[in-house]
C-alpha cells in the first residue's frame, strides 16, 4: 500500500487515468454501494489497470472510513492501481492540525489524497462564506500538512470553468496555492457540467500556458459532452483524466471511463492500460454495472452489447465482405463483438478464452464449444446472463465437455442434466410457508426433500425470508452427510427483475456470491418465481464447491497412485 | 403539404434542425414503430417545432410507403415542420426515369427528399462495385430529376469523414455533383461514428472553405461524442443538424436531438425552436420514449428526471441559498425541474425543498420538519431509501404534518401509525404457500385477511411468484369494496438486497412503481423478508392512490358547500 505511482500501466506516471466511481459514481441516483461492493469495484478496476482508484471520503461517510480501513488491513491487494482518498481542505479559521476531517484522511492510510477546493469566487463568498485569502490558506495549509506526512496530493478545483470565466485571477490563485504547497497537479473540474469542448479546451490551454502546472480534467455530463470535453482537455494539454465507470455520477453523470479509455487508446494513440488489457473493457464495464445493480447500457460507446450490432440488411452483406468498412474499430480490441456475422464466431472465441481463464481446455473439443455457445444463447434468450456468474458458466462448460467426451467414447454413461450437473444431491421437492401473523410477526419456514448418495432426506428450517430459510433447510439436510458444505458461506445475494424478456411476464434473475477459505465464486438462477431462481443459484453454488473440492482431492493424490 | 421551408421556427430556413428518428432511430435494436406510431412521433416532433421530419424510406419499406401515403392524405397536419422522404440515388447503369425506388420518392409526395450517396471511394468500389464517375452521375441524375419535379433535395454524404481522409478529391466530387445538379445542401455523415470533435470540426471547416456549399452534419455515437461532434460542426460552419429523439439509432445511436437543441439554444445562443417551445423539451423526450416503448433515460442531458437532482447534503443547503451556483441552466427552461434527493446526508433544507416539490407546505410547521428528518434518518439506518420513492416519502411527511397539527390542537384524535397511514384498509394477516413439486412444477398461493370499512375479508389468489400472488390476493379482497383500486397498475418492481446494514442480517429493499390514468408513483418497503418488504411497498402504493383520490374529490366539491 506504499506505492504512489501506478505500476504496470504503459505510461506509468506520465498520463493518469483516475477513476472516481466509488465517490462520484456513488452519487448517482439509485446506487448504494456496501463496503463489500466497494472492495469488489476496486478489485475489478485494478484488474483493468486504471492508474488511480479513488475510494471515497474517509471521515465524512462511515462506509468510506471502513472501506479504507479494510483495504489497508489487507482486504485489497492492488496490482496496478494506487488507492486515493478524497477529502476537503481544513475548515475556515481552524488549524489544519485540529481539523478532524483532515486527520481522517491521514488515518485512511491512502498514499494519495485528492483535495477538493473552491476556485470560483462566488462559491467562496456565497457558499463557503469566507475570503479568497483564507480559502487559499486553507488549500496551502492542508496540502503542506499532507505532503509533510508523506502523502502525494492532487487538487480538484471545483467549479473551475465558471470561476475562471468570472474571475480568472482568483481561480489561478487557488491553483497556485496548491502547487506551491506541494500538490502534484491541479484537476480542473466542470462541476455543474455546463461546458462544451471548444470553450473548455480553450480554457485548459490558457491555464497550462499561464501556469505551467500539470493539469487534470474532471467533467460532468450535463450537456451530453463529458467524454468529448475530457478528450478536448487532453488535446489541450491535460495529462490526468478523472472518470467513472459507465459514467455513473450525480445528475446526468460523469465522463464514462470506458469511452474515454477507448478513445484515448484507439483514436488518440495514448496507451493508458497495461499491455493486452484493452480487451477487458467490455467485461469490466458489465461487471461494474452488475455490482451497482444497474442494467448495462446496451448502446454505450465501445462496450454496449448493441454497439457493434448491425441491423440494416444493407450493411450485413457488405460487412461480410469487409467489416472495416462499417465498424470504426475492430470490436475485439475492446473485448466487444460484432453481432451480425453469426455471433457464433465471436461467441466461440470468447467462450474458449473464458474457459481457459477458468482452467478448462476446450481447444481439443470444438463440439463442446458448439454445444456451449448454443446453450448460452438459449439461456440468454430467457433472461440468463453469465457475465457476472463464472461458476455457473463453468458448470455449463464442464457439462458440455463431459457430453462431448461421452459422444467420443460412443458410450451413454449418463451425464447429469444441466439442472443438476455437479450437484452431489438431487431435489425431490421443497415447500415454503410464510406467515405474517395477526401480531405482526413474520415467519418463514422451508421443508426440502432431497436424495443424497441414495438416501432420502427430509429437513425443515426457518429463516428471515424464504430464500434464507431454503438455504438453511438445504444445509440442515446436507451438512451431516457432506460436512465440507459447511465451509461454503453466502456473502452476497442480488436480485434483478427483468421486465422485457421477449414480451412474456417478468422473470427474476438472482446472483449468489459464495466464499470458502480459499476463494469466492458467483452463480446465477433465472425463473418467474424468485424462490425457484434462488434455488438454481444455490444449487450451482454447492455444485461448484463439490467440483472444485474433488479436483483438489485428485490433485493431492500421490502421482504414482 | 407544399411548404418546403419550416414555418414558425425563429431562424426559418437559415438554420435547420432535421429529425431522423423515423428512419435512423427506428434502426435501434428493440424499436419497431407501427404506422400509427410513426404518425404519433411526427405529430409530437411537430409540436416541439423541429424544422424537418424525415419520415422514412418510401419504396424500400412498406410501412414507410404507407406512412407517407397516409400523411399526404390528410392524417398528418404539420404546423411547424416539413416532411422529408429518405432514399437512394438511382442504381448504377439504370436511367433515373426507370428506377422504381426513385419513382417511389416522388410518389411519397414529400416536398423534400434526402438522398444518400457514397462519398468514400473504397465504398464506391468495394460495396457499390462501380466507378467514381458513375457514382457522381447517379447523384447528379437523381438530384436533377427530383428538382425538375419540384422537390427540394438534400444530399447525405455517407462515410464522408473516412472518405475525405482517404481521398478528398473523390469525396468533394460527389458533393459537387449534387450541388451543381440543384441540391440545396450537402450533409456530411460520420456513418460509422468514429470521429472526435477536433478532427471533425477541422474537416467541416475545410469543406466549407473549399466548396462554399451549405453544409449539414449527421453524427453517430460510437465514440460517445455525437452531440459534441454535432456542435463542433456547427461552430465550424454547418447550418443543418441531423439528430434523433433521445439519440435512438443503430449501434451506439445518433446525436440526441434534445441535447443538441438544449446546447444550441442555451449555450450557443442559436434559437432553433418557435418562441416558448424550449420548455417542451423534457415532455417531448419522455413522450417519444413512450411511443418507442423504451424507459426514458433518467440521466439524459437536459431532459432526464435525474439530471437536475442533487444528492449530496452539502449541495442541498447551498442550493437553498442560490440554485444558480449548482445548476448549469435553470431546469425550467427545458421543462425539467430541480429535485432534491432525500438521503442519509439530508437535512432540514432538503426535506423542505422536497416537500414543496410534492406540493406540501412545511414552512409553518418546523416541528413536522424535525419529526420527518428524524424519521428518515432512523429508517435509512435500517436500509430504507426514499430517493427513488417520492410517494412513500409524501406519506411520511403527511403523517408528520398531521401529528404536528394534532399537537398544536392539543388533541389526541389518533393519527394512524406510520405503517398504515393513508391506507383504506388494515391487514390482519397473510400466508404464502410456495411449492416446488416433485414433477418440477412451481406454484405460489397467498391468502390475505383484511379489514375494510369494518368488514373482515378473506381472499386467496395464485401468482407467478409470492409477490405477484400477494398483489393478486389483495386485489381480490379489495376491488369489490374499493373499485377505484382497479385503476392502479403495477408497472415495475425492483429489488435490492442490502448486506451491510448496520451489521445485522441482510435486508431486502423493494421499490414498486405504480400508474393510473393520470400519473406514476413509486413506493418503497424494507424488511428482512422480501415478501414483507413488498407488502409495505404495495400498501403504500394503494394508500397514495387513496390520498390523492380524496384530494381530487375534495377539490371538486362546490366551494360554497
Amino acid at each position: 500500500m506504499n506505492r504512489t505511482s501506478p505500476a504496470g500501466t504503459p505510461s506509468a506516471d506520465t498520463f493518469h487515468v483516475y477513476d472516481t466511481t466509488l465517490r462520484d459514481g456513488a452519487q448517482r441516483e439509485g446506487i448504494s454501494y456496501s463496503v463489500s461492493d466497494k472492495l469488489a469495484v476496486a478489485r475489478t478496476l485494478d484488474s483493468l489497470g486504471v492508474g488511480f482508484i479513488e475510494g471515497g471520503w474517509p471521515g465524512a461517510l462511515p462506509k468510506d472510513t471502513e472501506f479504507f480501513q479494510r483495504a489497508a488491513d489487507g482486504e485489497l491487494e492492488l496490482r496496478h492501481s494506487v488507492l486515493t482518498a478524497f477529502g476537503a481542505t481544513r475548515r475556515p479559521g481552524v488549524s489544519v492540525r485540529e481539523d478532524a476531517q483532515v486527520a481522517a484522511l491521514l488515518d485512511s492510510r491512502a498514499p494519495v489524497v485528492t483535495l477538493v477546493a473552491k476556485s470560483d469566487r462566488r462559491h467562496i463568498e456565497r457558499a463557503l462564506r469566507t475570503e479568497v485569502e483564507e480559502n487559499c490558506a486553507m488549500v496551502a495549509d492542508t496540502v503542506r500538512h499532507l505532503v509533510e506526512h508523506g502523502r502525494r496530493v492532487f487538487l480538484d478545483a471545483e467549479h473551475f470553468f465558471d470561476g475562471y470565466a468570472h474571475d480568472s485571477d482568483t481561480a489561478l490563485r487557488v491553483l497556485e496555492a496548491a502547487v506551491h504547497a506541494g500538490a502534484d497537479l491541479v484537476c480542473l473540474c466542470d462541476t455543474n457540467g455546463g461546458q462544451l469542448p471548444t470553450g473548455l479546451a480553450h480554457t485548459v490551454e490558457e491555464v497550462v500556458e499561464r501556469t505551467g502546472f500539470r493539469v487534470g480534467i474532471h467533467c460532468q455530463d450535463d450537456t451530453g459532452c463529458a467524454v468529448a470535453n475530457t478528450l478536448a482537455a487532453v488535446q489541450a494539454g491535460a495529462t490526468h483524466v478523472q472518470c467513472t465507470a459507465n459514467g455513473y455520477g450525480e445528475r446526468a453523470g460523469n465522463a464514462d471511463l470506458f469511452a474515454v479509455i477507448g478513445n484515448l487508446e484507439t483514436k488518440l494513440d495514448i496507451p493508458v492500460l497495461p499491455e493486452g488489457n484493452l480487451g477487458e473493457l467490455s467485461r469490466v464495464s458489465h461487471a461494474l454495472a452488475e455490482v451497482a445493480n444497474l442494467a448495462p447500457d446496451t448502446h454505450q460507446a465501445y462496450v454496449g452489447t448493441s454497439t457493434f450490432a448491425h441491423k440494416a440488411g444493407l450493411h450485413a452483406s457488405a460487412i461480410k465482405v469487409d467489416p472495416e468498412l462499417y465498424n470504426h474499430i475492430e470490436p475485439e480490441r475492446v473485448g466487444n463483438g460484432m453481432r451480425v456475422l453469426v455471433t457464433e464466431m465471436a461467441g466461440r472465441a470468447s467462450l474458449e478464452l473464458k474457459a481457459a481463464e477458468l482452467g478448462l481446455d476446450l481447444s481439443g473439443s470444438p463440439e463442446a464449444v458448439t454445444g456451449a455457445v448454443q446453450r448460452v444463447k438459449e439461456l440468454e434468450a430467457h433472461g440468463w446472463s453469465f457475465e457476472g456468474a463464472d461458476a455457473s458458466l463453468e458448470l455449463l462448460l464442464r457439462r458440455e465437455l463431459a457430453l462431448a467426451e461421452q459422444r467420443a467414447r460412443g458410450t451413454e454413461d449418463g451425464v447429469a442434466p444441466r439442472d443438476s450437473f455437479g450437484a452431489p444431491f438431487e431435489l425431490e421437492s421443497y415447500r415454503v410457508s410464510l406467515d405474517h401473523r395477526p401480531d405482526g410477526q413474520v415467519v418463514s419456514e422451508v421443508t426440502v426433500k432431497l436424495h443424497v448418495r441414495g438416501e432420502r432426506v427430509i429437513a425443515t428450517a426457518e429463516g428471515n425470508g424464504p430464500v434464507n430459510a431454503l438455504d438453511a433447510a438445504l444445509r440442515t439436510a446436507l451438512v451431516p452427510r457432506l460436512p465440507w458444505l459447511d465451509e461454503v458461506e453466502l456473502v452476497d445475494y442480488k436480485v434483478r427483475i427483468l421486465t422485457d424478456t421477449s414480451g412474456t411476464d417478468a422473470v427474476t434473475r438472482v446472483l449468489v456470491e459464495s466464499r470458502d477459505e480459499h476463494r469466492e465464486w458467483t452463480t446465477v438462477g433465472v425463473h418467474g418465481n424468485i424462490v425457484e431462481a434462488s434455488w438454481y443459484a444455490l444449487r450451482d453454488a454447492f455444485a461448484h464447491k463439490a467440483i472444485r473440492r474433488s479436483e483438489v482431492a485428485e490433485a493431492s493424490l500421490p502421482k504414482g497412485g
